[in-house]
């Protein structure tokens, strides 16, 4: 019997109808069957990627390019939404610097970094994922922030998917008609200045990619070897995971979608990620947000598992439905 | 200025895109219009209210009626789905008898109960909300057991919505497609026999109300008067919300709705309330499983309020979207 029907069988012995807490069985099963075992809890982390983007000099964000620099001190001053929001839902928040201040190239002229750098960056996020799990970590929640990394997400969706560039395009941070404009055009010049094809998911995320993006495909990458869940945040970490299932299609199997965001692209990632959003609150921040407001819902599915009688013990009738 | 616009304001200062969280953040609005004042925290209760139903005597549950009386003892000894999602949730536990092993008479014969029997739970549960507010409480999840009490809430959605029969009934903890025929049969003969009208609305949960409803009926009545949060479960404590907006419609103004569970019925319901639920997990338990699940985000939501740094103390560049 695998992890997830050992999980099903345990949720029909408790004292419920059969299947009536839904979706939450659903995913306390899914977190048996990536860990291989029913953990009777889960040491998370929020990790978050942080990367400057040279198509910021392009006009696709609604802030300048240097807020990416002051929210990563926020981060470390504890100010910041994820940082509130992974304090409630009990995660350590793990901030990595893959590159704020030393920008990609402009991907709407040219590649955005070299493979070597995709692949050193890669290698940065397996080595963060091996040590967080070294030090008993059992769920990795990813955030990312960057200024104009809807930008690169969105070529990275147009490449892999593929996509037209204004299907994945959508306001970001807060952009007006023109300047979701402004990005659909410097999605479409990178396309073509590039030439990436879906055949070599490397050489598209060399192109399209940020050094956070990057990084963050290892993690996933290492978390999926280490049989670790990962809880997807938005639009960024979604193309992040879809490059990874480009490069190891089982990577996707790790993968727990915590909410459909308010920007345009997700869906149709999703979609192609196979993954059924536990949450839809119309957040659109990044940051691993909405990674960390899920972590209650998967706490509690394994609490059920841990904590509640079953039929028998508690001397309760089984209508057996 | 209310007290949503303040909270409102008090988001848009905090080092995020304006509305990027989305729903959390009409939340954390909702919750303060509610109080009247931005709450730091919110100290929860469940409160669970349990009774028995006549009706069940047609058949149209898929467990006995002892169970009622069953599963309350499993709410004692802490081995239920509530009492791990309450303390899940950071929710005190409280479980009110209303009439366990005392069943309202039989609805599809005659009226449930007297209209001062109704009268007397309505002031049993404004009585115990009251209580709760004096201790300190400062939101109020609902739940409800109570063998056969899909079938209540049904027969008041028909008659006060109003709705067919068919529409309302569903498989409640399991029935099969002649279970739920059985129900909607034993509802049409529960409106004929009743004859109550959606105009006396008193009448309509006299006749065709259980006990456990009468009482949260007052709970939320109650709620409201002291400008506490009233959070909806499922079906059966919508059905109650129905009863008490028909009684005082300002009374709905205290509600926030869970989700929407599985259960048929319960979506016409919360279109009548005016709710749109926070989440979407093919719940269909009851004892306030999905009220629980909720307390996290609503706690994030304050918390962010209370947390974050704003623009000005972060000294992160606004970009005013």
């Amino acid at each position: 019997m695998t992890a997830y029907e050992t999980a099903k069988r345990a949720y029909d012995a408790k004292t419920k109808p059969r299947g009536s807490l839904g979706r939450l069985e659903e995913l306390g099963c899914r977190l048996a069957e990536i860990r291989g075992f029913i953990p009777r809890t889960l040491e998370a982390v929020i990790v978050v990627a942080a990367a400057d983007h040279g198509v910021a000099a392009e006009g696709v964000s609604a802030y300048p390019q240097e807020v990416t620099a002051q929210m990563v001190a926020n981060f470390a001053a504890g100010g910041a939404a994820i940082n509130v929001l992974a304090r409630e839902g009990g995660a350590r928040l793990v901030v990595v610097d893959a590159g704020v201040g030393a920008p990609t190239a402009n991907i709407a002229r040219g590649p955005a970094m070299t493979r070597s750098a995709a692949e050193a960056q890669i290698a940065a996020g397996r080595a963060a994922a091996a040590e967080l799990v070294a030090d008993g970590i059992g769920l990795i929640g990813v955030g990312d922030m960057g200024i104009g990394n809807t930008t690169s997400a969105a070529a990275l969706c147009a490449a892999l998917l593929p996509a037209a560039p204004g299907a994945v395009c959508g306001p970001g941070t807060g952009l007006d008609a023109d300047g979701v404009a402004r990005k659909a055009a410097a999605v479409t010049r990178a396309l073509e200045v590039n030439r990436a094809t879906a055949a070599d998911p490397l050489g598209v995320l060399a192109a399209l990619g940020g050094f956070e993006i990057a990084l963050l495909v290892g993690v996933m990458l290492g978390c999926r070897e280490a049989r670790v869940p990962v809880v997807l945040d938005g639009f960024i970490t979604g193309a992040a995971a879809l490059v990874a299932q480009r490069l190891a299609p089982a990577s996707a199997g790790a993968l727990i979608a915590a909410h459909r965001s308010a920007e345009r692209g997700h869906a149709p990632l999703l979609e192609a990620l196979g993954l059924d959003p536990v949450l839809e609150l119309d957040l659109r921040l990044g940051e691993g947000s909405g990674a960390a407001l899920v972590l209650p819902l998967l706490a509690s599915a394994l609490a059920l598992l841990r904590d509640m009688a079953t039929f028998e013990s508690a001397g309760v009738t089984d209508s057996g439905r």
